[in-house]
């Protein structure tokens, strides 16, 4: 059956590339899911085939996309189900090279084992499937009719690490962490553990790294191999805590996303900077991404738990081939991921009664509900502005210019005719503030980079942040209702008292989880969006006062 | 024949009013051109009837309308045509009252008799058919093949006063004046006797004002009579010279304003701000006429000639009935009208070569072309930036605010749950921010009021004020070539060496008033235009700096 996605934003494909424009609500096709980092390939409506990036589209359900099939449209090859039962290809397969001066998909690349990542777009589709405001159980990844009995199952042969795309099918389910199904032998490292304290009534968080570092993303540089036949940029990132400077391409920060989003399926994991096909050498575009990336590694850090995990650290400072790929092995294999981290969390010893943490829970769901309408219109005006001042004022200006500088030119036929006798001839002087009126419209043009765009890019740390959220609270949700399920099981008489208690203590390790994740990301507001208002208010400060400026050097054309 | 007018702006009518839109290039058929106030009743293709004001429109030539009208139009009534050689009426008509509340439709008011004119929209089209760039001869009024001896037989009629639509016929031609035929026996009054002066090379001056004064247009009051059943704006005038207030109406501006277009041929009238019919009444319309009425009285001060004439200072200085129904009487009637004016100016005595003044002339009109189509440009200009800032950059600011006050009522949902302990909870500042960014967007909105409003206003001033030359530069170039005319007529021994001498003496008098009104011109714009730009610079910076303020006040929300 052919998948079919509709588009949740706008995009704007780059013109004369394999890029498709996509509009919001727009129903597409999907024609190649395997394009790789995040791209698909689909026809719309009007028969045209092209790439569009798989965030901005969420797949139809089996129902709607029936309704269509059935409808007539056109057979095309078919688009993976992210849960479809028998696992897609993910190891040793040969990703296509479909641009082949593409940053990320050479796969002759020194790192070249480094998460091509055909799974990567089907998980795209489940993080954007899951929508704010769509809480409900039935949004989980897994059968929507699944049992106790099927699920642990499912989760007996996950938990024998048989393979990490059966991994990836429950991850986010908490059910067999719940019934206690998820416990390996494997140690889990020192540092990987994180301890959850209380700090008042209902206000959960997690004790702060106690060893805090800043990673510097620095120095975009191009380089390339084979005698310059590929070319591709790398970053280079130096931790405080170490000095040491690491070269790490897009494709690595892109692998190591994919890694924290299926280790922490209860804390949000900051997105990285949208994917883009083409201009990717340009000066800009790389200091631009450079920044980005610099915003996504300070948000990591500032994470108590994230900042310590094991694949990060490797991330962070391996300079070895032969370790990064046995490092990267283990960080794919390792057995704590998704729910299953909640092994590694300590929280207080102490049963948290549902009725106690009802409310403050429904008043964060409110709380990120609401944020996330907030923080999306602010960026919509963020990229509004950007473009106005980017375009509109500084043509406005311009034209205020321009026609000055026309009056100029009329004034001074005539001053050929009858020439100033004191002074400076009028038309010099409003040549002039012509002159100034065209700087202002330039000035206006460079002034988006100051202000909007670093607001635009704090706003999209917190757009993706935001959007981790309904998944979250859904697999609290998950946690809550097994729990309830144990408690009937119990009750007659097929679990045991112990087996509930524990199945209850987990439980609290994920609705403390869950607590000390909103604390965390208040703590995050209350300082770093704070600084990030300061800073743009402050840039405009700046703007409009250079604005002052060059008026008053206008005025003075004109004394 | 029905006449067609061609719409040279836009126009937007007032909805619900009895207004009617019409777009730059439309063609309409005249229904009314007696409506009065520079109104025209027109109907357009789709039907619909409506006023429009005359001055927005160019009348069709008499072939395009033969088209029209042969094409099947629907018979209109007729348009009267402001050159036909049966007088339309002019006194003792009652003009209709379309709209009884109409502040200058009113016939019963003291001064009933002044201006109602029937004329008036006729002299408004012979004004605006006569476009820059069309500087030809034939634009002027008067048959296209009249000679010499038809001219001066019309002439002999006219210069007997025996009515002023004669003398409008060919008040702007100087043929009877060149000829030696406009010669009056009435004596000029002393204070509208004016000389001219040489100042260097080509370049002529008027003599200054020895008594230079300026007119406060104050206090526009909402007056009424009839126990309250007419009401009306009156301006109190009070000039400097006596320190004592007249009450004026708009529409005795208008009929003061007609005198002195009909007066003053080689010299520009700065033009009335724009007819209004809706809205009149309202405090703000008010205060910006007033502003605009202030201008062009300043204008006029300015003017060495037109401060010191006769029914200038009548419309000044009259407060008794009697005497203004008489001043009136003698302005309508005055013998030394249009190019007949000449017979007051007194130029250096020395004759003008044609070779000598061909190329300071020819820069003039290069000069006034360009420069009428750059203060279009940058009227153009200000009306879009002022609509701009009332409108789209207001709503841009408040889109902000609002954007951030959605925000801080976000935050606001979760500090509910986890209440901020140390300082201001970050909603708080977020919403006074917001609040700010709505203040900035209301200053946004009042800008215009201060910059660019005043700013079109000058240039109103200006535009009209261009408007004027062509016609100017037109009446040269006839006088010229009746001189040459006159030339042959004296080589073919048909005139007399003094009367060739005579002749050659009023076409320099004419080309003096020419070069001294491009003196003048340059004179303004030294000084008057000027003071405008830095008046609108000033008042930039100190908007901009009123933001910059703004911006602090919401960067100490969030210290």
């Amino acid at each position: 059956m052919t998948s079919y996605v509709r588009a949740m934003y706008d995009f704007s494909g780059e013109p004369g590339s394999s890029e498709l424009s996509i509009v919001t609500g727009e129903v597409l096709s999907v024609t190649r899911s395997d394009v790789g980092e995040g791209w698909w390939e689909g026809k719309n409506a009007r028969g045209q085939i092209g790439l569009f990036p798989a965030a901005y589209v969420e797949v139809l359900s089996a129902a709607e996309a029936q309704k269509l099939n059935s409808s007539g449209a056109a057979a095309v090859p078919q688009v993976p189900d992210p849960f479809a039962t028998s696992p897609p290809p993910r190891y040793d397969q040969t990703a296509e090279d479909w641009d082949d001066d593409d940053d990320w998909s050479d796969d002759n690349d020194t790192y070249s084992e480094i998460g091509q990542g055909a799974q990567k777009a089907p998980a795209a589709a489940g993080a954007t499937s899951a929508r704010i405001g769509d809480y409900d159980h039935k949004s989980l990844p897994g059968p929507p009719n699944d049992d106790t009995q099927s699920l642990a199952s499912a989760a007996g042969t996950g938990a024998g690490g048989s393979g990490t795309v059966k991994k990836g099918m429950f991850a986010k389910s908490s059910d067999s962490y719940i019934l206690g199904l998820s416990n390996t032998t494997e140690k889990i490292p020192e540092s990987e553990l994180a301890y959850i304290t209380q700090v008042e009534d209902t206000i959960y968080q997690w004790t702060k790294n106690q060893s805090p570092y800043s990673v510097v993303v620095a120095s975009p540089k191009k380089e390339s191999k084979f005698k310059g036949m590929k070319t591709f940029i790398a970053y280079q990132l130096t931790p405080s805590f170490n000095n040491i400077s690491v070269s790490r391409r897009y494709k690595h920060f892109d692998w190591l996303h994919e890694r924290l989003v299926d280790k922490f399926a209860l804390i949000p994991v900051p997105p990285l900077p949208d994917k883009q096909i083409s201009g990717r050498y340009e000066e800009q575009f790389v200091e631009h991404r450079r920044v980005q990336l610099q915003e996504f590694v300070d948000w990591v850090c500032r994470h108590p738990v994230m900042s310590k995990c094991e694949v990060w650290h490797h991330f962070l400072t391996c300079r070895d081939e032969k370790i990064w790929k046995s490092g990267k092995r283990k960080a794919e294999r390792d057995p704590y991921m998704g729910v299953n981290y909640c092994l590694a969390i300590f929280p207080p010893d102490r049963h948290i009664l549902p009725s106690v943490i009802e409310t403050p829970l429904e008043t964060g769901i409110q709380f990120i509900h609401s944020m996330d309408a907030a923080v999306r219109n602010l960026n919509n005006i963020s990229n509004d502005m950007a473009k106005r001042s980017l375009a509109q004022s500084k043509k406005e200006f311009q034209r205020i210019g321009d026609g000055l500088s026309d009056m100029a030119k009329a004034l001074a036929i005539d001053e050929r005719r009858a020439p100033t006798r004191n002074g400076i001839p009028l038309s010099e002087s409003v040549g002039r503030i012509g002159g100034i009126f065209i700087g202002i419209g330039q000035t206006f043009g460079d002034q988006a980079k100051h202000d909007w765009i670093p607001l635009s890019d704090r706003l999209h740390i917190y757009r993706g942040v935001l959007n981790c959220f309904p998944d979250i609270f859904s697999t609290h949700k998950g946690a809550i209702q097994k729990r309830k399920d144990c408690q009937r099981s119990h009750d007659e008489g097929k679990m045991s008292n112990p087996q509930l208690q524990d199945v209850n203590r987990r439980t609290d390790v994920v609705t403390y989880t869950v607590m000390a994740e909103l604390t965390h990301f208040k703590s995050e507001r209350d300082t770093h969006l704070k600084q990030t208002l300061k800073t743009f208010i402050n840039e405009q400060i700046k703007f409009y006062q250079g604005v002052v400026a060059r008026l008053q050097e206008a005025a003075r054309q004109i004394e």
